[in-house]
């Protein structure tokens, strides 16, 4: 794929006839109007993406793109690069914590390497090795224009293969050290507000460390800031930001949306990397954010940047650090509780209450 | 019980040296610290409550007090108030929406009669009926002194019971027209907010009756408000405001919060009407919001203002107003994934990661 396919997608609108059908489906429930709120407009919403006013969401997969980024030579984290790497292993076993609360949920876990510092391939994890983690940005670019191509390419490619095989539902998660840095650093360059505001802990930075995570961040931002300005086409900016300051597992989510959009598959947001991505998604290829659905706000506050960027509204509280798509996988069961009601709930005429609107 | 005894009632802290060894147990995951958030907090709650580090939430029931409220006659309401037993028979006959969701989370459902205005039983209502509804609290106290007790005391009952029975985990609930009404009079004279920033539209109110809803809760407020004054004991001044501005839903269900702590039972909040029952319950009997654990926010704006004056965060948004309970069902499956990932979840020294504070 070039640039100038990707800029050239076109996503549908979701389908306004089903969700219509499928809203005043939930009206003729024996419930007040809308008294199962966000959780009404997600049923609607999938089965709008769907095109089928009965939805299902029984087949579904957790994919996680792992990956290393170059930024942690420069002290940004807590854990060294090498976790990346274990935690990858730990995910194709089948016994990572994603892994664990997947089981519980009825997921699959697909875990996907596109960028491990490492020579070997890892049991259980598919091989769509893009380069050894990312360059240092401090240095150089992060990635090369083909790099983030490749990267946006297989995440596209993954959902294509996913709705062949039947999947119903996406759940996006990732693994890479040093992720939380540079998802800060996109999303600082996508949205224009000071990074410091942005840049959290991470999976749990002290004091001190946050701080040289900032001045990193802004440092990084600052190198490039003269060449983003040059660009006023929005896709080619969120291209460059993207290539310059981001990661192979940022930009393969971000496939993995635009993929949900074009296949007509529901994909679900994590945290604060997932979210990034989502909204780089959005802004290269416009559209695509009514095919995603927000999980969780999570501890990093960039995640509701991201999110209201978009409109979109976290389902979940909870302070969640964990990655790998953990928070996605939590809204699962609610979801599963909204779909079972809207499908299973008495209707108002079954019940003595001839008039709904009395219900209110 | 006299509202000596009530008054007297004394709660135990929960177990500490439980709850610290069950947040070690969670950092010996192979996960980042804290990673799973407020999560993490409430299990080590949960097991503290049960005195037990590995806590079970399998055995457990949602209890929906059902009753109606003087105060519909002066057109606070969308519906009518033969609603509330319409909606009472859909719970005895196991089809109301609650039903359904709580059918999905393996959870039973127990409803309760304690004031609804009819005479006969209701099938599969457990009745413990303490009047035909309450007084129009315009004209005199919704309750007297007796039923306030009488309300209360059903809902201790109702704990013990479960509690001999084996339950884990009590869910509440309610069902009751005019009850957002009677909640948010009581929740304005707790806190001393202006009752127009805590009434909210309810079941679905259009703007001409929301404007009527908030100038009867003030014209109510302003009834009492000399009487409260003169009450300085805080306990007291509680039990005042529940018995002339609140409800036999909303005693009783303090009754379950006050049963829940007394007797170790982790008790749910659902949305507006349980968390200012919750409220009053902790202002009556101190301590008790050790036992609690909050839902989700809802659509009414006063969920969050009773929470946080207990400081407890909502996990679900949502916007959810369907009352019965259904805000705590759905937190149910997120506890059920969170105590998973505590009982399975692949520890550090399992992994080849020795140090878990390299994780972070």
């Amino acid at each position: 794929m070039t640039k100038s396919e990707l800029f050239n997608i076109y996503i549908e609108h979701i389908d306004d006839r089903i969700y219509k059908e499928t809203k005043r489906n939930w009206d003729n429930l024996s419930k007040p109007l809308d008294g199962m709120g966000d959780f009404e407009e997600i049923v609607c919403r999938i089965a709008a993406i769907q095109k089928n006013v009965i939805p299902r969401i029984t087949d579904r997969v957790l994919v996680v793109f792992c990956s290393d980024n170059g930024i942690v030579s420069r002290g940004v984290t807590q854990s060294e690069q090498e976790i990346t790497k274990k935690v990858a292993i730990s995910l194709g076993s089948d016994c990572s914590s994603a892994c664990c609360l997947a089981r519980n949920v009825n997921t699959k876990v697909v875990p996907i390497d596109v960028g491990i510092n490492c020579d070997e391939h890892i049991k259980g994890v598919i091989n769509r090795k893009i380069s050894k983690g990312t360059n240092d940005f401090l240095y150089e670019p992060a990635m090369s224009e083909k790099q983030v191509l490749q990267a946006i390419d297989t995440g596209i490619e993954f959902v294509k293969l996913q709705k062949k095989n039947g999947v119903e539902l996406i759940a996006t998660g990732e693994m890479g050290i040093g992720n939380t840095t540079t998802s800060a650093a996109v999303l600082a360059g996508l949205t224009g507000i000071d990074s410091d505001e942005i840049v959290g802990r991470g999976a749990g930075l002290n004091d001190e460390k946050l701080l040289r995570k900032k001045s990193i961040v802004k440092v990084g931002l600052e190198k490039y800031i003269e060449e983003f300005n040059l660009v006023t086409e929005k896709k080619e900016k969120t291209f460059e930001i993207l290539r310059c300051l981001g990661g192979l597992d940022i930009a393969a989510m971000s496939g993995v949306f635009i993929g949900g959009a074009l296949y007509g598959v529901p994909v679900l947001i994590d945290g604060f990397i997932s979210a990034v991505a989502a909204l780089c998604a959005d802004r290269m290829v416009e559209g695509t954010k009514e095919y995603m659905i927000a999980s969780h706000s999570g501890r990093e506050r960039g995640t509701e940047v991201a999110l209201r960027e978009m409109n979109l509204c976290p389902l979940i509280n909870g302070n969640m650090a964990l990655g790998e798509g953990t928070g996605a996988l939590m809204l699962i069961p609610l979801l599963d509780n909204a779909l079972y009601m809207y499908l299973n709930c008495t209707r108002f005429n079954e019940m003595g209450i001839e008039n709904y609107e009395r219900f209110n």
